[in-house]
């Protein structure tokens, strides 16, 4: 780093061994599953809110930009430092504070990891369903930054939904506490859910308290296996057309279970067009009922086969699929677009539609998995950054794909964020209008535009 | 009006007849449930939303203010134009656009009335959850921008957690469009979210983009009597460690069921000290056996009787009871303060004991109401606006109680908002910095201070 007088006062605050500044330290905490990269001119780790106050304070006065990092497992770009300075690494934030019963609350640091705060509720019999992939790595902080989703956003909502209230740190050092272990709270403008999902622009989260429900008593998992993708997406429809919601509706395509059978083998339909798996939880009384319920609306919408599980060995192998699709993509290309275009559910048979015919117009490889349920879909794109004339043909895709959501009353995102890659579509989605009133909310909070710059919004020449 | 030549141009933007300047109409206008009101200089009444385009720039440029109105049925005083100006009265926004059964959602004007949409998306198999009181009358604009609760916030959450999206003018006109059809949306800060319980401070919704769920087929309704009103304080925490999640967990004590009783005769256990209507609702298959389950529990913390409604009429009956409240305690004293005090659910006994005390100390009858589901409590203070020296000894005893709520982890407003007369109370929950952030938002997006002005933030001065 340049300038050595702000290095040695942040070894003041944190200590000489929490701030890194050494290139293979620095390259560690450069890059994340996107195909993004840039260093950081320093690493600071802090140990607890008032170093991080005084780290704040220390950028704030040196005019230095900070990016917020969890685990860094979020794919839109969001942790990259694109304009160097500090990487504020929240690692050591790593404590449960409090598993409060009896009001279905915890309160959390923020760099707790998703997993393992889920199977400590649930060892209480309580239930945290935000269920992002990343979760045996990702952290809680990261997760309410990105607002994350999962499967199970269908039945029980995204991280948003269980964010009560939290500790922040904001641009110029201050603190900012709000909302707490009261699930009503209409003290004023809704901070809580304003800061969830901005991705570190307007500050960094410290601490967190966060909402849990019951754990439900029982569930079933079940695929529905499909010889037409167009069915596939149609049953999804129809289940909830039945007025029927399930935890989880999960959608593969062939591409998508072909690369999962390839490297994690579990027996999955690879000769079929699609499968659907679907999860059921809640009371033992209704469970078995709603799992054969939906098996029938499926069989109805031209399902070949419906396997339930009928042990949880069977649906654990079922799930281990599903969860090795990143993995198995990410061995098959050199270089993965993990994209998330969401549309209106009754959408989601002509979005199918449309990724398809877009692969076949630019010949690129793109698997698709996706919550059906919220009409969240994920088009993988397998490709290879070293190739700049397929890359080329990769982004005309992405931006006809975006383009086509949105003609359909969809989003740009539904769970991943915007991140880097997608500031340049945030017009489309919001017009000139929206995007003003957000770049006002950013300016008032954050005039020097020091916190994770570059990130969710335009600057006015992007435009 | 002083100023003719605005009167005049608001006649030309939404029609003569839409534009009121007479003191007996504006007198319509310039109250609400609240003990405060305030003459606006003229009522307009926009038909569309090019029309309330027009109307908010002839505002902003002639520096005038601007307060938004549906039925004028919030207990905050958000809808009183406390600084004169216009009311925007919303009332002909009355159509219900879309109710889209694919998507689960509909699409509505923001003048519905709350009580007509619920029943029109129930004949259609599905459920708009928000219940306040006044939904009978209340819009569903008001709706959301108050966020309004109600007893069914336990299980289903508040109007916030139905918003997807909506069509709103700027303070100078503009017309943002946020959200949509979609569940999941990550798109840039959650602009939904952070305008739904702005209380007109921030624009004024002209369309809603609704979420709704299915209908729940089954509900069975009991009331658990208790002579010790901190034994049914604590059965309201027995239950939710019972790992039940009922629709509803109404409190009401004594004096409450007294006062009802009066007005609206319909069996209420006038000897006991408190009662606790329980609602479940869902699946046939465990409802009843839920209902037997929250008995058991309520027996097991003292309740003295158990009442559960066998038939419809019966379950209507203790509801009609229960909803006959406000009006009951309206006929009973001339002016009625109704609190909104909101504390962790395991702090409901301490909350209920606080609220005696106080009422004994200042010598004021308390009728107590709550949705302890919630921790949300709604005291009602019994008096009469004409005598000086009783209103002050309500006001010392609602700061008292504003304390305690905050010292107990609560909360300033559960569900009613902060409107008028909890501004001054703004900065004990969120410090000064909470406040500032608020009004560096207030400030970026109303600049020169016209929409619903002296609502929600303190100016500068009154810190």
């Amino acid at each position: 780093m340049q300038d050595r007088s702000l290095v040695s006062s942040l070894q003041t605050a944190v200590g000489r061994e929490n701030v890194l500044t050494k290139k293979e330290d620095l390259i560690c905490y450069s890059y994340d599953p996107t195909p993004n990269h840039h260093l950081p001119e320093a690493v600071v780790i802090p140990g607890n809110i008032d170093e991080v106050t005084q780290v704040m304070r220390l950028a704030y006065a040196a005019g230095v930009p900070v990016t917020p990092r969890g685990a860094g497992t979020n794919i839109s770009g969001s942790s990259i430092p694109v304009q160097g300075g500090l990487v504020l690494a929240m690692h050591r934030f790593d404590r449960i504070i409090e598993i409060d019963t009896a009001n279905l609350c915890a309160v959390v640091e923020a760099g707790v990891i998703t997993a393992e705060f889920q199977s400590r509720v649930e060892a209480l019999g309580l239930f945290y369903p935000p269920d992002p992939q990343a979760l045996n790595m990702s952290t809680l902080g990261g997760n309410v930054a990105t607002n994350a989703g999962g499967p199970r956003g269908f039945k029980y909502g995204v991280t948003r939904d269980y964010v009560l209230g939290f500790k922040m740190v904001l641009p110029d050092g201050r603190v900012l506490k709000v909302g707490g272990k009261t699930v009503k709270n209409v003290t004023g403008y809704d901070l809580t859910k304003l800061f969830v999902g901005s991705e570190g622009t307007l500050g960094v989260f410290t601490e967190l308290t966060l909402r849990l429900i019951p754990l439900p008593e029982s569930k079933r998992t079940m695929l529905a296996v499909f010889d037409d993708i167009l069915a596939a997406a149609r049953s999804v429809s129809a289940v909830i057309a039945a007025k029927i919601i399930p935890t989880t509706l999960e959608y593969m395509d062939q591409e998508a279970m072909r690369l999962i059978e390839a490297f994690a083998p579990s027996g999955l339909p690879v000769d079929s067009a699609a499968a659907v798996l679907i999860e059921v939880d809640g009371s033992e009384r209704v469970v078995p009922f709603q799992i054969e319920q939906i098996g029938e609306v499926c069989r109805r919408e031209g399902a070949r086969e419906i396997r339930i599980a009928l042990t949880e060995a069977e649906a654990n192998q079922i799930w281990t699929a599903r969860k090795a699709a990143f993995s198995s993509m990410a061995r098959s290309a050199p270089t993965l677009y993990v994209e998330d275009v969401t549309v209106p559910r009754s959408k989601i048979p002509e979005m199918v539609k449309t990724i398809s015919e877009l692969a076949a117009k630019y010949q690129i490889k793109v698997p698709i998995l996706g919550h059906t349920g919220d009409g969240n879909m994920h088009p993988i794109i397998l490709t290879d950054e070293r190739k700049p004339e397929e890359i080329g043909r990769v982004k005309q895709a992405i931006d006809e794909m975006f383009k086509a959501a949105l003609a359909m009353g969809g989003t740009l995102s539904g769970e991943h964020g915007i991140g880097l890659d997608k500031v340049k579509y945030m017009e489309w989605e919001l017009g000139t209008t929206g995007v003003d009133v957000m770049r006002r909310i950013k300016q008032a909070l954050d005039p020097r535009n020091l916190m994770n710059p570059g990130k969710v919004l335009p600057t006015e020449a992007e435009e």
